[in-house]
């Protein structure tokens, strides 16, 4: 009775869509249909558009009694987790993603979120939703366990672009900035620039140039840089946002889950140890309920493609319904705060720093490529 | 009287030495001398050469009656963590990382041990010991907690040089290589590289050039070459050694780390959540114990400085006792194994290869600088 009336007083205000593409996860639809469920449970102001097999979601959704909330869109093909990006772009038309990206592209949905295969879903958003005027190479922003407050940092490019020039590290700032304001609820978010020590005289050209082009632009865009900070800061209350191109953000993000999985394995095989330690564990038990939520990958589930007309937001490929719900989770509080048109202005607004410092400017173009 | 005996069967045979830097770490040189005399209790084939404040150590050492195994050596100066290496080049002939390098220069030692500024000691290192024939760039390595039987992998380049090419890299294969048969006891040693994926194209050009040259290198050498791997291989029992630059494996390096000392943090408070939780880690403590020691950063403690006439071991700045005896043993095992000797012939036999693959070669000259 009561999801009735809550039903209905939210179709008729603005209930938040969100496009999910069911289909290229590993764990299949009836992993993101339980996720949906989830979600659905917990917030009566969320709305679906389920892309993929027609009559096999039907049957997950009926089950679930999900009908009300869920919009299935049929499509025929699925892009599998080997397809190659090229090739989806070419004959990936009638595929689940493909049709995920659509119903944003129409305005049918504000945020997209998809399981599959992450170059091609970053291909397919480039093409049908194209970059932010301005912005060079869209970004992969993911979050990060950390001591602050929130408990998440954010860190960006985490492997949409494997290259970034000084003017693409400080589109990544700023578009970072946007997201923590609107995804973390963060006013005055601060900003670190990853490298191999904190000192000015440090790194890569690229870093230096990237440096100072971010400390001049800090203040139009109410932000505050911190400056260059170390792979140790990643988790730190130093920072919000960790800005890094995609190959750097990609190895240290692999790197950060592969050590917490080898220390949570290394855990279980120690509480597994003696007779004495196995009771210690069934007495910790709630404890480490709470650490593993704390740092569960599921719960930081969703990298966030920026710099795109529309939000997009990659899944784990291994998300279960609890991944898949986290998901949902983050294209809500996004989806509702208006987040893609602030981040526009964000964007655009930065967008006239080049002509403040036309020999950095001239520095990139020289640089690029 | 059993010490006295091995010391003077050990003093008659070919005792090996370690030359080591007692002021520069942040603890000072009680902390060193500390470390000394926790490897002079377990093996009584190593002797010493203490560099630093000369009426300092011989208070220190006397206390601790090492006098037998230690030679001091005195020095008026100290390189501080804030000193450039510019300057130490330029300035730093009397202090005690100088006479720490020197007394390998010289032949009087097999390793030499620091816990002083990284930057200033690979400084120092190249200029007195000179760069291997054939080796562009020298590399750090370090050892890294995994899942394979001896407990750890080794990666490098963490931090030697923010650039490498290709021939920099197979030279970082090789070199790593050398390094865990003869500071591992691994007879063929896996090697992979670090890239974004594992797939053949992906990566940067000088990725792809670099997975060609060590494939078709990896027969001559005797080492078995497992192609590209992930941020989450670097733990892993599918590689024994991790090529990569200096930048990125520098933040791959602090990246482990950090997601390390947040984990243990968050346990920690987990485990002071309740009165249950609080029994629960008083019956864990022993398990936590064979845990923490399993993943001690202390333990692995000591940067491999590779590719110079000569092995140098920086500890980390911050190394207690604990540290400095982690990274002594680890001198000692590679001193004992004539390192230096069979990675210069190692690194020797890998420079003939460009000779076999002449396009590579003139790939290599035209992406330098």
């Amino acid at each position: 009775m009561t999801i009735t009336s809550s039903d209905q007083q939210t179709s008729g205000a603005a209930r938040t869509i969100i496009s999910i593409d069911a289909m290229g996860g590993d764990q299949g639809p009836a992993a993101v249909v339980a996720g949906i469920a989830r979600s659905a449970a917990k917030n009566s102001e969320i709305g679906f558009i389920v892309h993929g097999d027609k009559p096999v979601l039907e049957k997950l959704i009926r089950k679930r009694k999900l009908q009300d909330v869920c919009e299935i869109r049929h499509c025929d093909d699925v892009v599998t987790m080997d397809d190659k990006p090229s090739n989806v772009l070419r004959n990936g038309k009638n595929t689940s993603m493909w049709s995920t990206i659509e119903a944003v592209r129409n305005g049918e949905a504000s945020v997209a979120v998809s399981c599959g295969n992450t170059g091609a879903l970053m291909a397919v958003s480039m093409i049908r939703l194209r970059k932010l005027p301005g912005v060079n190479r869209p970004a992969i922003a993911c979050l990060w366990p950390s001591r602050n407050k929130g408990g998440f940092n954010v860190m960006l490019d985490v492997g949409a672009d494997i290259r970034a020039d000084e003017t693409d590290l400080l589109q990544y700032a700023m578009m970072g900035a946007s997201y923590a304001r609107n995804g973390l609820a963060i006013k005055r978010p601060r900003i670190g620039l990853l490298n191999v020590g904190t000192e000015e005289h440090k790194g890569r050209a690229e870093l230096k140039a990237a440096n100072e082009l971010i400390a001049n632009n800090a203040e139009a865009a109410d932000i505050e840089y911190v400056g260059f900070v170390e792979g140790g800061d990643i988790p730190s209350s130093r920072v919000d946002v960790i800005v890094t191109d995609g190959f750097t953000g990609n190895i240290a993000l692999k790197t950060g889950e592969g050590t917490a999985r080898l220390i949570s394995e290394l855990l279980r095989a120690a509480f597994k140890y003696s007779p004495l330690s196995r009771l210690a564990a069934l007495l910790s038990l709630s404890s480490m309920r709470r650490l593993s939520k704390r740092i569960d990958p599921r719960r930081v589930n969703g990298g966030v493609f920026l710099g795109l007309n529309g939000t997009v937001i990659k899944s784990h490929g291994a998300a279960d319904a609890t991944g898949v719900s986290a998901a949902i989770k983050l294209a809500f509080t996004l989806g509702q705060s208006g987040f893609s048109e602030k981040l526009a202005a964000r964007v655009a607004s930065a967008a006239t720093a080049p002509q403040d410092a036309p020999e950095l400017g001239l520095l990139a173009s020289g640089n690029e490529e």
